[in-house]
């Protein structure tokens, strides 16, 4: 039972309301109103009856238990991948100074949530994991390291919250900074992402790889001035929504080439391929004349070799169209895109999207470096709200319910003068480690305690009554098959972690 | 090695960057030359040479790998114990809308981050977690929940970091709304607050409790009029720092109190005990006859009471000076403090803090409902960055060595013309699950892919050379021993395990 909205939270813990119905006035009633005379006499700030907004800002939201519960399955997949190849954790501020990140998003800067002036600080939130972590790697004068950081990132984008797009999400980073040999880095980066992927077991998807010098190669092979490289990138990377004819007249309408120009690089970016592809172009009359085009495709061809060592190159595809927006990019790029399934009846399609991304930025280091030191970077980020939308789709079909708590044991009574003795055993069981709860009652009727632990997956029920504490027992009952054996109290708590091996 | 300054980081990644000396103008070089040409034709963003501030705004910093590594020990332990005792994970947004933070925090106020209006919403950085909650349960109409919340809070306050205060700091809350029998949900906060700071061995530590009633009653007995109990409650919450002289010389000087009815209350604030006092007052002729101080102290009790059956009463106080200043606390308030320990050689005071606190807020979710309806809640908030604080001086007078990764082996190789040999073995071993790394070079020597061992505390590295290769062996290293033991390649993955084995 997934239920992620909030009507349907609240209709999860109705179940508990009714197992502890509110009284009023209850015994701490005299206490509720002292507190509204206190507010009064205070100056009173908004009372109940004021009409609130009651939300959370545009395109955030609360993250329910359950959904918390997946997402954090989630993340330790992510997690563990990252610690199996070596990287080391970083935390960076939510908040950064704003001219840290200026000039650095291309057009994604209008987004940038900007905070009022803090007696002299210009404050922002940060866009992103990877303009931080290249400041760190400046303020610290560091020139190598390998980290990740998975944390909540802010855009005021148009928040598309079905399609899992919001203005605060979650980034998954994973960065490699230093002066390596080349291709290394970068291929295991992809590896990253096809290991996570696969982690998941998301379904088919694809690696999309190109490379920003290869891209440069081809622009300048059909005569585009160098100053429209960067216009003609983001055109290009509309070709995996828009048909090549569409993207064509954008670049002879709105950016000014002539059809010929247009037509050639159409020639290129529609390309798509393995290491035939590559050496198919380093072969190619035009583009093997110009220099970026040969570095950007020798990268590419020393990248594939690895990735046919790392055995991955089945899901990795050279697509000359990838070109992806952000400034900072200055060597291979790279998309992962899920594969749209056939087939699953009663599923509506949603949508085949990027779900991780990157490339090299060898630049950006250096854009903080007093003395423009460089280090050259290279990065994975994994999307984990459109994976999240996914998991979350499939677990409801598959009616698997979500435990929000991880409590073993309810610690129960089976008649009316014992919370005494629900709190002297509850009090033993924390004591050596074991999860248990109780109800928030003196004299909880035993049916209700029971129906507890069967609404919220409690296995265990361990129950006190005058007997039981009089023979030195607890009766221990198994929820599910309603099976109840005395244990000596001394051995209870052995008792409970041998029921609760896996 | 704990060395959590920017400095002392760059000490710590200078090892490796000795391993992997940066070359320039290294294999990438010309890719970095180019990268700035784009950027000049983009017309330029702040490029390297421009005087930027590198820097974390006030108040907020870094959070290098060894302090990440530490604090997430430190957080596990107090999750660990939020999830013993049942609760479920929330999460809210670091934004919320003004309005539902104002009124709420008294003299706080102030410290709330604004937001520039982002297009008609006036949002703010959340202040605590407990109000977020009080929002969350009016918002979905829940009655009762049991959550827990680990996340960053933010105040504009004057940052003393030396001492563990900065604007950006982790808040760790647990959080028990519902209407129950009395005592039952705020004898388990203390259970918890109890449990934490003795799992963290942070030393000898007291729980002062008092009872917002209680504290009412006494001022009403000494004849102070309502209006003026909040502002007498922060007068007396400053007993902890100030001598009585010159609490009553506030009191009377600035509050406009008779000296007789400071002295009265004086009488009562300075009064410390457990249950014998709790009677003793019962009894006090003034007290009994106020309606507010009994039902306070009847409350405290029942408290003392259920802590008794816990059996954590020798480390609670109930110490009538304590008043907390949020303007939400309803009933019983509680506040831990560690004991300075005497004797500790070498260590400048810390300055004895408090390190946890709470209470009951019975009238906060009503404040946001549109029909004022009440949720009572109570909850614990714990203070991870103080303990942190200590944390780490204990570590470093330690000498404990903090790994910041998590890696198990090495993958190496003795010569030359080996990389394909060692990206096969390091697949193999990602495959199965082992965390395992290599050095970025084509040819690295082995002294330094066994000295980087030694310098991240990789226990084992696994080396293929040509006679390994034609053997289908790998020689398995123990790092620290120096012993090598040649393993077939199809056991290699199990003998690893078999070595790890704690």
């Amino acid at each position: 039972m997934l239920r992620l909205g909030p009507l349907a939270a609240a209709r999860c813990l109705r179940s508990l309301s009714l197992l502890w119905p509110p009284r009023s006035p209850g015994p701490l009633g005299g206490c509720g109103l002292l507190s509204r005379r206190v507010r009064g006499a205070l100056g009173g700030s908004a009372g109940g009856g004021r009409s609130l907004v009651l939300k959370t800002p545009k395109g955030t939201r609360d993250h329910h238990p359950a959904h918390v519960v997946l997402r954090d399955r989630l993340l330790a997949t992510v997690i563990a991948c990252f610690k199996r190849h070596g990287a080391a954790p970083l935390d960076t501020p939510v908040l950064e100074l704003r001219e840290t990140l200026v000039g650095k998003y291309g057009e994604g800067a209008k987004l940038i949530y900007e905070l009022q002036d803090q007696g002299g600080e210009l404050l922002a939130l940060r866009y992103d994991l990877t303009v931080p972590f290249a400041r760190y790697l400046a303020t610290n004068k560091l020139s190598t390291m390998k980290r990740y950081q998975v944390a909540k990132v802010y855009r005021r984008d148009n928040p598309a919250t079905t399609r899992g797009r919001h203005r605060e999400f979650y980034q998954c980073d994973f960065d490699i900074a230093g002066q390596f040999d080349p291709m290394i880095p970068d291929a295991e980066c992809l590896k990253v992402m096809h290991e996570i992927l696969s982690d998941l077991q998301l379904g088919d998807f694809i690696i999309k790889v190109n490379h920003r010098l290869v891209l440069n190669g081809v622009f300048a092979a059909c005569g585009i001035p160098e100053s429209k490289f960067i216009s003609m990138c983001s055109t290009v990377d509309k070709l995996d929504k828009m048909s090549w004819e569409e993207v064509r007249s954008e670049m002879v309408a709105e950016k000014g080439l002539c059809p010929e120009a247009a037509e050639r690089i159409g020639d290129y970016v529609r390309l798509q391929g393995g290491l035939e592809l590559i050496e198919q172009l380093l072969q190619d009359p035009k583009l093997s004349q110009n220099k970026l085009a040969r570095e950007g495709l020798g990268d590419m061809k020393l990248l594939f070799e690895y990735l046919t060592l790392f055995g991955i190159t089945g899901k990795i595809r050279f697509d000359l169209s990838l070109a992806r927006g952000l400034d900072y990019y200055t060597g291979v790029i790279y998309e992962a895109v899920l594969l749209q399934q056939e087939g699953q009846a009663g599923e509506e399609p949603l949508g085949v999207g990027s779900v991780a991304g990157g490339g090299r930025y060898d630049g950006l280091v250096g854009m903080f470096d007093p003395k423009g030191r460089r280090v050259p970077c290279v990065g994975v980020s994994i999307g984990i709200e459109r994976i999240f939308s996914i998991l979350e789709r499939r677990l409801k079909a598959s009616g698997e319910k979500i435990r929000t708590t991880e409590t073993q044991v309810l610690v129960a009574t089976p008649h009316r003068h014992l919370l005494a003795a629900r709190l002297q055993l509850i009090s033993e069981l924390w004591g050596a480690g074991i999860k248990a709860e109780m109800l928030y009652r003196k004299d909880p009727k035993l049916l209700k305690q029971l129906q507890y632990c069967e609404d919220t997956g409690i296995p265990l029920a361990a129950i006190v009554g005058e007997q039981e504490l009089a023979d030195g027992v607890v009766k221990l009952r198994d929820v599910s098959t309603r099976q109840e054996v005395d244990i000596p109290r001394a051995e209870l708590v052995d008792e409970i972690r041998r029921r609760l091996e896996p």
